[in-house]
């Protein structure tokens, strides 16, 4: 079977910093409210996921991501305001591109 | 600025036989009638072309990139009849897919 897919990515200034990748991690950390915990259900290093942040934080003009402190848990990690929007807009572009596509995918003869 | 990006890639089986280097490299064999030829035009290794136009081949019910024999020049690589059509049709799904994130990209408010 043929099948067409797509990664769609965002950059800013010519720095990627959404990516399938990346916003899986910021779902994750969303949901999870922890690094940690983001990066285990995603299989990768806890180092791999805090790289993944860093570039997503300095790719953007200011940080998505962020430390949050206190509460009963002691602290964890949160998506800003910004970040839940930006997060949405690409899940609406994915939704957009992947209507075509599957569209495409019904006509495509190889 | 903001800008949305899309690398398309197409399966077969599971098996990714297109995508943007290897639609590259196609693009270039079929130019230069030279394997060669396109990885030096790429900027990547012979062995590196010849690992991905063996991917293209295995994924693919039949191969797409053959050897020519003969000629004024002792042969070179080309591209099947079959290998050219796919090669268009994965152009004029980009051209689909990217007309519509330029749309997008005129619209989105990051």
């Amino acid at each position: 079977m043929i099948e067409i897919g797509c990664h769609i990515f965002i950059k800013k200034g010519g720095r990627t910093f959404l990516d399938p990748v990346k916003t899986s991690l910021l779902l994750e950390i969303s949901k999870s409210g922890s690094l940690s915990g983001a990066a285990r259900i995603l299989n990768i290093s806890y180092q791999h996921a805090w790289i993944l942040v860093n570039e997503i934080n300095k790719a953007y003009s200011e940080p998505l991501v962020v430390k949050k402190r206190g509460g009963n848990n002691g602290g964890g990690t949160e998506i800003t305001a910004n970040g839940q929007r930006i997060l949405s807009e690409y899940h609406s572009i994915s939704k957009q591109i992947n209507k075509l596509i599957n569209q495409i995918n019904t006509e495509i003869n190889f």
